[in-house]
């Protein structure tokens, strides 16, 4: 026997409250579409009238699965519901349903609304009839309940039973300020419902000020709830709201949730949610939280050397859950704190199989560690710890030598008298007998210098002959710079991320006192990384 | 009547397993020296034997007011505590306290340890008695002991009596995996409790992988559970530890902890918050999150129209807590008049008084709005802002003018035939009529190349006249690299950290698409900001 429970994400209305976050028309488009993939129940659209963005937005919505709502507020005392412009402004988007917040907190009608009590329970009554009266499924958010239930909770509860009385399908209980704890809130959920709310017209809407938003929405479905509002990634005011990429997971995966409830989001969808997540990112030019819940990217990284080797063996030792379900991957790290299991582990998954007996584990890890204490970083470089294997191991194959580099960047006045600078590199390369030279500068396509390590680059790929193809292949995507501690000296550590035509991103490490030096070494890495992988070996190698 | 709440935090060795993180052993004492002023009852500092950081960290630590703690695991079967090298490594730390983790489910005592139940007892037994007979107090980590428990509550009760009869000061529940939800936690601490662990010898030991390692530690210490294990900004393995910013402001400040509970924390160190989370992010060269609660630098930030306005009548509408308590600032959109006053009191920091009414106050604000869009920061370069400042109040000076610059890295081999690079920069400067041009290379005493930068640095400060001593008296101390957004384009973003003899310390940033290009803006402000400080105003301006 399975319960319904319902989601409302509002990701587009208080996600869009995030400090600097700012949808445009198409984005909110663009994230509506695949909320209503994922199969949640509501999507609330942004506030019609407040905000430009949203009422286009409403207008030329395409139709969705979920229930759209328009988000407005109750109407102001001194005029009726049908003469409030604010509120015609939210009925006139024309969606099927309407969520009004309004007060329940007697400090809040009086230093807020500046009315008396019993005129804010009026215009709960009045708008929400009102939105019923034109055929909209009418919801209530009320601000501040729980401080408002503490403060007086006769009258917190009169205001929700004037919304129902209207005929709200829904009231939500809103911890607004994000400054109730779990406890609490399931006791106030309790008592809410003990006082004749029904538990299938309850909803509850939570903040992270505290970081128990997730927490609090589980503590209030515990309670009897059944409607959770929350937001992609936990976007939203302050410090965001529940983060339904996280509750979603958590209700159709674990215990007691799992089997008991039923919501609109199928395993397939729950497959996606990785790419969903991401995909929210990549609209916002966010940095993905490595350390997110089910669909960071650390998420199933085992880096302790302990939790590796018993991952190996089974992975429900150290997983709460299957990182595939989400959509996830399990990742093994390479560290100081590594184990040989974990380093066999790494080095299968790059196509390399060593036995478990070989000497050569324990010399990799020593190499390993040696650099690290350098100042390299292999756990965000794994493609140049396969470098280090392979080198140890007898399997790096040498595509090419650098013989030398030469890179200046200048600054001077253009014939505008204008500053401008630019980047040239000279880079000497023998591929098996043959030395090659090449120049390259750094200027792209709209007449900006891209700096040394471009240079540098486009000098490399430009005559590699046999490799050149693929080298072209290759993009730049990330590039992080530190200064680190390399045995007694301060040296610089660069890590890049590539990524080619099929998709594939692969992070290297470069490490010296001399950062565009530190660059050339990552940037070599990367090269030949791509190169093992689609070129296999040397040209003019015997196979 | 209150009672003693204890904190232990595990930055140094649960932190150290977050991917991508490796201290160093400098790092380690510095956070050590944090933590301790900030009042922790307990630092783990990291596992000796198993990582030579972490020995070396032991070995030389300075003396601390929380008690220092050695990580471990319980002696291995088949030999006696006495003979176990791994334990003997983690007793020759000399710590005062060792933390032992060891089994407490029957499903990885026999698939990770492959020995029998009573086996593995034994060595919890052995292993704690053996601690404490070496006079260190000890703390038994029950690993999975919520699955354990799960599995076999009477087997996992057994490990933890076996601990506490050894005398272990402490037992610590452990949510290994993460995948606990708050109910089920309080559920397990009460019916532990209520089967003979006393509370104060029970601690709790999160992981957030469904997003509620706060409140599963809150539940914890709700059922009577008196140690809470965690980390700073929530570092550790996988979805990282209960967050110990998040958790310790939370027991201070709110209800039912605020006044119940005794820690070693005091409100001076809380008022500290914000930065020591900031501390550590620097360290790591990590993004502070910007929605983390209480320290993130959104978790003030106001951005809807109705909670702005309201909370210039009165902060409490819509804050949980006063920001100013954790170090945090309340944030308004720069647009309006709050914004106008932050900038203000930024200003008079830096020793500038403007009026309330000046129109320029809002000429630096779109100033700075433009820059920010083009990539610049300031929140991490407040000397950078303040010149932007200048600028537009008409209160920066030109101490001299760049008219062009060359550098140059080469790398080849030497007469020895190894690589080597060097690095040389020729840099022309006006100051006032005089034309100055300097050549420097980048070759410190040891024969190291330090790279374009450095050369730069060098050429700039080897010839400027008047300002000479004063350069000279400058060290670059840390240096900052980011690839960020740049209106539609990759920008690379640098913030240069400078320090001088008296100890001052300033930030200063740079963007351009050329690496090298925005690391001399940044320089140049550096120096420029310097040279206010020091000089004034330019040689051979009327005074």
């Amino acid at each position: 026997m399975t319960e319904r429970l319902y989601l409302f994400d509002t990701t587009l209305r208080d996600g869009q409250q995030t400090q600097g976050v700012q949808f445009s028309t198409a984005e909110k488009r663009q994230i509506a579409a695949a909320l209503d993939a994922l199969g949640v129940d509501y999507i609330e659209g942004g506030w019609p009238g407040a905000n430009p963005t949203d009422s286009e937005f409403f207008a030329g919505r395409a139709p969705t699965r979920a229930v759209m709502t328009a988000f407005g507020m109750t109407k102001r005392v001194g005029r009726s519901a049908e003469n409030d412009d604010v509120l015609a402004a939210v009925l006139d988007a024309g969606t099927p349903a309407v969520c009004l917040v309004g007060k329940t907190h007697v400090f809040h009608v009086k230093t807020a609304l500046g009315c008396t009590l019993e005129e804010n329970v009026e215009a709960i009554r009045a708008s929400v009839a009102h939105c019923v009266a034109k055929g909209r499924e009418a919801l209530f958010d009320a601000e501040h309940f729980f401080d408002g239930y503490w403060a007086d909770p006769s009258y917190a509860l009169a205001c929700l039973k004037a919304a129902l009385g209207a005929g709200a399908r829904w009231v939500v209980l809103c911890d607004t300020n994000g400054g109730t704890l779990p406890a609490e809130v399931g006791r106030v959920v309790g008592e809410v419902i003990a006082a004749g709310v029904p538990g299938d017209r309850l909803g509850i809407h939570c903040h992270d000020d505290t970081g128990n938003a997730v927490a609090n929405s589980l503590a209030a479905v515990d309670a009897g709830c059944r409607q959770i509002q929350g937001t992609l990634n936990g976007l939203g005011e302050r410090c965001g709201n529940a983060n339904l990429t996280t509750i979603i997971p958590t209700l159709l995966l674990k215990e007691p949730y799992a089997g008991r409830f039923e919501t609109g989001v199928g395993r397939e969808a729950l497959a996606g949610m990785v790419k969903l997540s991401r995909q929210l990112d990549d609209i916002l030019n966010r940095v993905p939280l490595r350390s997110a819940p089910y669909v960071g990217a650390s998420a199933f990284a085992h880096k302790a050397g302990l939790h590796a080797s018993a991952i190996l063996k089974d992975p429900s030792t150290y997983e709460h859950v299957d990182p595939a379900v989400v959509g996830n991957e399990r990742v093994i790290p390479m560290s100081n704190q590594a184990g040989q299991s974990n380093l066999r582990a790494r080095l299968k998954a790059a196509g390399i199989e060593v036995d478990p007996k070989d000497a050569r584990l324990g010399r990799i890890l020593e190499v390993v560690k040696a650099r690290e204490d350098q100042g390299y970083a292999y756990d965000g470089a794994q493609a140049s710890f396969e470098l280090v294997a392979r080198a140890e191991l007898g399997l790096l194959p040498e595509f090419f030598e650098v013989k030398r580099y030469r890179v200046t960047v200048e600054r001077r006045k253009n014939k505008y008298n204008q500053m401008v600078s630019l980047s040239e590199a000279v880079v000497v390369v023998k591929i098996g007998e043959r030395k090659m030279l090449s120049v390259s500068e750094s200027m792209d396509e709209t007449g900006t210098d891209r700096g040394p390590v471009n240079a540098l680059a486009k000098a490399l790929g430009k005559d590699l002959g046999p490799y050149q193809a693929v080298i072209d292949d290759m993009k730049l995507v990330d590039f992080k710079v530190r200064i680190t501690q390399g045995g007694t000296e301060a040296v610089t550590r660069v890590i890049i991320d590539s990524e080619d035509s099929r998709g594939r991103r692969w992070s290297t490490v470069g490490v010296s006192a001399n950062l565009v030096d530190a660059s050339f070494e990552a940037l070599l890495d990367a090269i030949t990384w791509k190169l093992i992988r689609d070129v296999g070996r040397p040209a003019g190698a015997a196979s």
